[in-house]
């Protein structure tokens, strides 16, 4: 389970780890199905000029150009691949708006790519499950709440440890830093972000330098930096601040609405986070981030919030709200820790054996019966001596094998109790939890 | 259906085209899993130098390297991406020969990018879904068989025509032309190749300039090249032309195995066409191709076959039988020629209306209610006038909404018939057809 990649940044998984993955992604996409998005995918390439509008540091990018162009230099093929799912997703809402029924619900599962140094939980190619809703001028603030919900339940049924969505509002935080004379919120910010690896004294002495902040700025910021409730009495806390505005009174409202309803509908998995910064400089409302408890140096491994506009056409404007999840580090995390266990490393619950080398296309029609049922066989190449057929099964992880005697009875046996039973392949059935590879928490 | 993608050669589907193309990728991915064969991803990018070992054109490849990179050069990176499966494939057995069971029996659905120029049928970025069985050191001829019959079963359960599986083997080809004097074998079926254009006459001047043909053994390789039997006839046919050969035999044993249970098993699916020259210079036996009936200008749709050593590590050969299933060509198809219905756009089943906006919390119950049995529901985000609610789901496609009263009675009404009828969160359920969107043919 702790196989090197060949290349560095671009793991890839053994079948059995496969499973686990592709477990996730079906919780995930089921998920955001029951909630009613729609499924779509976007090229893997977007022109260099639309990835970097959007402020990306563009060091990170891998630009793409035909092999044996002439001056095949990387920046002027003019392409790139995409290093997250939600700058493809606004240039698709604005191509397609005519055909597109607003508010649009919609989840994209696929790769991305990033040039950065490899770590643990940064790989190079990666895969990001990303919910967003869109509005064609408007978007309900409703949203930023049923968003976090619906992440909330798909992140409940991986098989992870537990997680804390972490919310809080760019509204509020500007609202608030402006009230007490700190205007340039996104610097603060920035030292703010910096509050859970360096500690307060440290972050303080930041503010002083980078704006110039005084003592009492300096209490104040590090005071509202420093409230994390599971419920909505960050408000009260906020308050005994002193600190008023308006810009601050509505951010206070919508993370209540966001925290209030989320530590209802979830208890213990929402808190409100007054030193979340993720984004803040295109984030516009609400911020998500989500940390797997115990393995918070991991990083996020779900983030998002609102866009006042995600997209625009003209004079029209497309406000978003949104969340990735992070699957492959999600998934390497299960891996190397773990977490989950897969029943078995293949398909197959049925290996039909051969008697002897004519059987082979008898052979076939009875696994041909069974998948018609739903139960995946498949039939042995070779009439090997069934001490062999029964040896591969066991080395594949194939739980039945499946014996046709000359006279047309058929029996199988589940070679793991030794149990052999006459059955019919028209009829014959495993137990539901050997049909398919079942994956569960370990 | 037929918009035109923002970029030549990389196209994106609207949610109701990518609800056709995630039925075939259902459909594929269930078949292959049925018959037995494990899930891997590789990697989108190879080293330069593995994927132009296997001579591909290279002018096809799109390399990748760090936007900001010193020195740019698109070569120098050494990374590009994958422009099919089966060479990364070659390169994950290889890495991972320690951790597999042979035969290894696997699929692989991914995106692939080649370079060329975009056509109907031929994009720049596209889907493909590959089958292979790979053994060590050897590999029963019996996958040959059994890998047409698990593509034929994946083909027959998409919504397209009918298809026609064309059988060849180079081994029958390669022993013939030699038998009748003609060496350069690759030469010579490059020229047959071109037989379905250009015709026989001009085939028979290419022959003669390239590999020096006499008129006999043109008219030879010609009448060999016009044998194309639905069953196992061709073998008398190819007989009646008195050429023989060891290796002519070996491929006329083989090709009739596979013809002979596959026409047996898929009535009017496969033929054995012995014009079939598709990549002749790295198969080694069995070769595949696929059309559409009526369509065969689209071009194959599925093609494969045998590899004697599909990839070395020291001395050990691992040699493989696969497919690779064209799914972009085949989805672009279905959707220009409208060969699919989709019977809405959304997964959503059902809207849950709001009375008045302090019902949004309670919608959510019931919304979680439904989502607990496997119902997609969504909350209405504002309480407009039930009217417009209703109007909402209408232009989503959205066939129920759910009515609830202050008294707490639920109501559901199905908005084509106007049928409303009260009913319970915790037990109401739509008709099987209702519950998620359902693909079929048109």
């Amino acid at each position: 389970m702790a196989r090197k990649a060949s290349l560095s940044g671009f793991p890839e998984w053994l079948p059995e780890e496969r499973l686990i993955e592709l477990h996730v992604l079906e919780v995930l996409q089921r998920t955001f199905e029951l909630h009613g998005f729609s499924s779509i995918e976007t090229r893997a390439v977007e022109t260099v000029d639309h990835l970097l509008r959007k402020g990306e540091i563009d060091k990170e990018v891998y630009a793409v150009s035909r092999l044996q162009a002439e001056e095949a230099s990387a920046s002027e093929s003019g392409l790139a691949l995409h290093y997250d799912l939600t700058v493809p997703f606004a240039r698709y809402v604005v191509e397609n708006a005519g055909h597109l029924a607003f508010p649009f619900r919609r989840f994209q599962i696929q790769k991305c790519w990033r040039g950065e140094r490899p770590q643990e939980g940064r790989a190079r190619e990666f895969t990001q499950a990303d919910i967003d809703v869109v509005g064609d001028g408007t978007l309900p603030f409703r949203y930023d709440v049923e968003l976090a919900l619906a992440v909330v339940e798909a992140l409940g049924a991986l098989p992870i440890p537990d997680f804390t969505l972490r919310v809080n509002n760019r509204k509020l935080a500007e609202g608030f830093y402006r009230a007490i004379g700190l205007t340039d919120t996104a610097a603060v910010l920035r030292s703010i972000d910096k509050l859970e690896k360096i500690g307060p004294e440290k972050v303080g002495v930041l503010l002083r330098a980078e704006v110039g902040a005084g003592e009492e700025q300096v209490r104040l910021a590090l005071e509202l930096a420093g409230i994390r409730t599971p419920d909505t009495s960050f408000v009260e806390r906020v308050r005994e601040l002193g600190v008023t505005s308006e810009l601050l009174e509505e951010g206070l409202e919508e993370l209540r609405q966001v925290v209030g309803e989320a530590s209802r509908r979830a208890p213990g998995r929402v808190v409100a986070d007054l030193s979340i910064a993720r984004g803040l400089d295109y984030y516009t409302g609400t911020v998500y981030e989500t940390v797997l408890d115990g393995h918070e140096g991991l990083g996020s491994i779900c983030s998002g919030g609102r866009y006042d506009s995600l997209a625009r056409k003209g004079n029209r404007t497309f406000p978003g709200v949104g969340l990735s999840i992070g699957v492959t580090r999600i998934v390497s995390r299960i891996l190397s820790q773990g977490f989950a266990t897969v029943s078995r490393a293949v398909p197959t619950a049925v290996l039909v054996t051969l008697a002897d080398d004519d059987a082979w296309s008898q052979a076939q029609d009875v696994a041909t019966a069974l998948r018609g049922r739903g139960i995946s066989a498949e039939v042995a190449a070779t009439a090997e001596k069934f001490g062999k057929q029964i040896k591969f099964a066991d080395r594949r992880g194939i739980p039945f094998v499946w014996f046709t005697s000359a006279d047309g009875t058929h029996e199988v046996k589940d070679i793991r109790s030794g149990d052999q039973v006459v059955a019919d392949p028209s009829s014959w059935t495993p137990p539901a939890d050997d049909l398919r590879p079942v994956v569960a928490r370990a």
